[in-house]
């Protein structure tokens, strides 16, 4: 490290410095001097998302399943409910799945109604499902139960006990073969009917009116391997049919969930949206599926690769260590501290390989730990992370945190969560979400009455 | 199982039924009746708090130390921000440790400042530097950049490069004989100096002007071995002794920092606070530490047990296995389903055994797991859990939630965060926190700019 640190010292002629295009590198969309110009309006941390990006992840994915008539993906509000971006991935003919009734009130108000919305719950409140149905949602259950439970809920604006005309119901398949290892075991979720269950469900709901009738799993999670896809549908292709037989109904749509994967490490391979369409088309044209409609609930695939956590270095400290602070914690994104996650960080205008006479060198490397301020140690965004030498000052910024990033965020130790910046695709920059003022964390404590 | 509840109905001569006592049980000061007729006025979920047991808490960790001169506790605000609990906390003379400016904000309003103030912070702002030597706390650094990076932040109130007059060093000591499987390896902690980094930053304060010292460290979380506690003291008087002799300057306190464990599981035996005080006694008499001042930052110890939450059931779900869908989740208690911890669930006025002609009945049990309603399957408050049969309406108990509970909780999935209620010594319950509405929840987006 020391030696290419006196090398680029002693050599004058430097022919030039480009970006390192290795497979250690993942391209973004603005430069340090765009940042640093940022950041005099609107202070560091923030969340800077690519308008552009956002909506070519949401053509892909819709051009992935152009081959199906009635496909629609509604993107899965919670990993990113900033009012705006739903607004574009509207404009791209994205649906809204939802799991909560602020998530509901959020699409009303920015327009997505009726069955653009997939209702997507568990272990639901019955206000939520009046609000549901209000907003003629399609109504996905978790449980058998939920059948009497949603009935009774609506009486609250029917008057009456009654069902949609459109009902959904969650599988759960428990266990499957050779799928365990790489899923989690689905015997251990809280989600879904049992198969036995949703014949059953079909059934009482069919003799209880309902009309039209949805099917909806979802057995992966952040999955880069296309040809798993190929193993749900199938399996999900397969149930349909024996339902269909067996309750005679006919099913109109399969939502087949989301779990298509973001490529969060630089040298993994991302996953193929055509690939996974093409796949899927195949065995949809096998099983002769015609015309049901696929759904998905893609939210990280969308909205991940859109979004970067843009922090600014305030401390270096070398204890037993080396530790880069910045002025991000954990508040702002959880992922590297709940889970363990691997985001990827560059440092701005610091991965450049400079060609010099003698042939081209790397920056000089370090390895460090990132951390936050938060008083918890799991607070770092990276652990042994090899970058190029950092200095107070300079700007990380946090890639593929635009999905389960701002929204995840938390207010411990008196965080406050940071604003959302959009860059849109005429290359001017507008705030999205204002950052959290004191006021804000200090809404609900009751001052007054304190002593 | 169903053997019990078969007796149950068989035999009608039931002398009377009473709380178990055993091992497995925790106790409430509150019935269902009395949590059934406050949550018509506060709908469930709600934080329960007693201030009964918060007091006694407080005065059993200050009689642990009486026998110090000096002694504080600053109770760790990131465990509970409340105000009213901490005006509590307050006039049972403990101080506030902040880590933010929010908490330093809030022990300012509340009338805690001063002394009465520890400010122990990592990855410090300089903003957050200022506020606290504002309040006139206790500053102390966890980094020996910090020394000037303090200096330089507090020209802005000073209009001069100026150190205050006292100052603390956080020491993190790096690898310990023996102790690196209990507490984790401090190697790997970002806080602190390291030993020999100590003698030099007392060394250029002493020297930059600063007239009076301590020294902080934070070995153990979570410990419910006392005997532990005597090792740090050890470790620590040591450490203070060597600085003094080899600096020349005289130590007025050492902050032994928290750790001190809470018995989350009814089995476990608690710490017991007296033996802790007495042990550490036992040290500084023998390292002939007087007038030296013992200060600790105990939060859970303190809080935790306290603090009650209460959720409702509202789901039943038997798919693979059984579930009991209630209507808290993370959003209110994060420690479950983040850390795997263990909370214990009290099912209330079903923890009683009846006394029959024939003996004693437990009620019948089941093994369940406790579940809300977030879209991620870590959402679950207990895995296999077995308790007493539980029906729809049954209200649970989780306890220990007094620390480290409200205070973590996100909004993930657009979930509210729930009231904070005060049993009132004389037995009336007062709101301490209102309920988060969606008002809240959307307060920070850009409605009028989306699209």
């Amino acid at each position: 490290m020391k030696r290419e640190n006196e090398q680029l010292t002693r050599n004058p002629i430097v022919f030039c410095s480009l970006p390192l295009v290795n497979k250690k590198m993942k391209p973004l969309p603005f430069d340090r001097d765009f940042i640093e110009n940022l950041s005099s309006k609107y202070p560091t941390p923030f969340y800077l998302y690519d308008e552009r990006t956002l909506r070519q992840n949401a053509r892909s994915f819709n051009a992935a399943f152009a081959w199906n008539a009635g496909f629609k993906e509604y993107f899965a509000v919670k990993a990113n409910p900033n009012p705006a971006l739903l607004k574009i991935l509207q404009s791209e003919n994205l649906g809204g799945d939802c799991s909560s009734l602020a998530e509901l009130v959020i699409c009303e108000r920015i327009g997505i109604t009726g069955e653009n919305i997939m209702f997507t719950s568990n272990d639901t409140p019955a206000a939520e499902f009046v609000k549901a149905a209000e907003l003629g949602a399609i109504i996905n259950l978790d449980d058998i139960t939920h059948i009497d439970f949603l009935a009774q809920s609506l009486q609250q604006i029917v008057y009456h006990s009654t069902l949609p005309e459109l009902l959904s119901f969650r599988w759960n398949p428990g266990a499957l073969r050779n799928v365990e290892s790489v899923i989690g075991n689905p015997v251990e979720a809280k989600y879904g009917l049992t198969t036995e269950q949703m014949f059953e469900a079909y059934r009482i709901a069919k003799r209880r009116g309902v009309k039209r009738f949805g099917l909806h799993t979802m057995i992966a999670s952040n999955m880069l391997d296309g040809l798993f896809f190929r193993f749900t549908a199938q399996t999900v292709f397969e149930l349909v049919r024996k339902i269909e037989r067996q309750t005679d109904i006919r099913i109109e749509f399969v939502n087949i969930g989301g779990g298509f994967g973001t490529a969060y490490r630089p040298e993994e391979t991302p996953l193929d949206m055509r690939q996974v369409g093409a796949l899927i088309y195949e065995e949809y044209e096998k099983a002769k599926m015609s015309p049901l409609k696929i759904f998905t609930e893609s939210g990280r695939w969308i909205a991940a690769s859109a979004g970067t956590l843009i922090t600014r270095v305030i401390h270096r400290k070398d204890i037993y260590k080396r530790y880069v602070g910045v002025d991000a914690c954990m508040a702002n994104l959880m992922r590297p501290g709940m889970y363990a996650a691997y985001h990827h960080i560059s440092v701005l205008d610091k991965e450049t390989e400079t060609f010099t006479r003698t042939g081209s060198i790397s920056p000089p490397m370090e390895t460090v730990d990132i951390v936050g301020s938060l008083c918890e140690n799991c607070d770092k965004f990276a652990v042994d992370r090899k970058l190029p030498m950092i200095e107070i000052g300079d700007f990380l910024a946090i890639h593929d945190a635009g999905a389960h990033g701002y929204s995840m965020g938390f207010q411990y130790n008196g965080k406050l969560r940071c604003a959302e910046l959009l860059l849109q695709e005429d290359g001017t920059v507008r705030q999205i979400r204002r950052a959290e003022t004191l006021d804000d964390y200090f809404a609900t404590m009751e001052w007054d009455t304190a002593g």
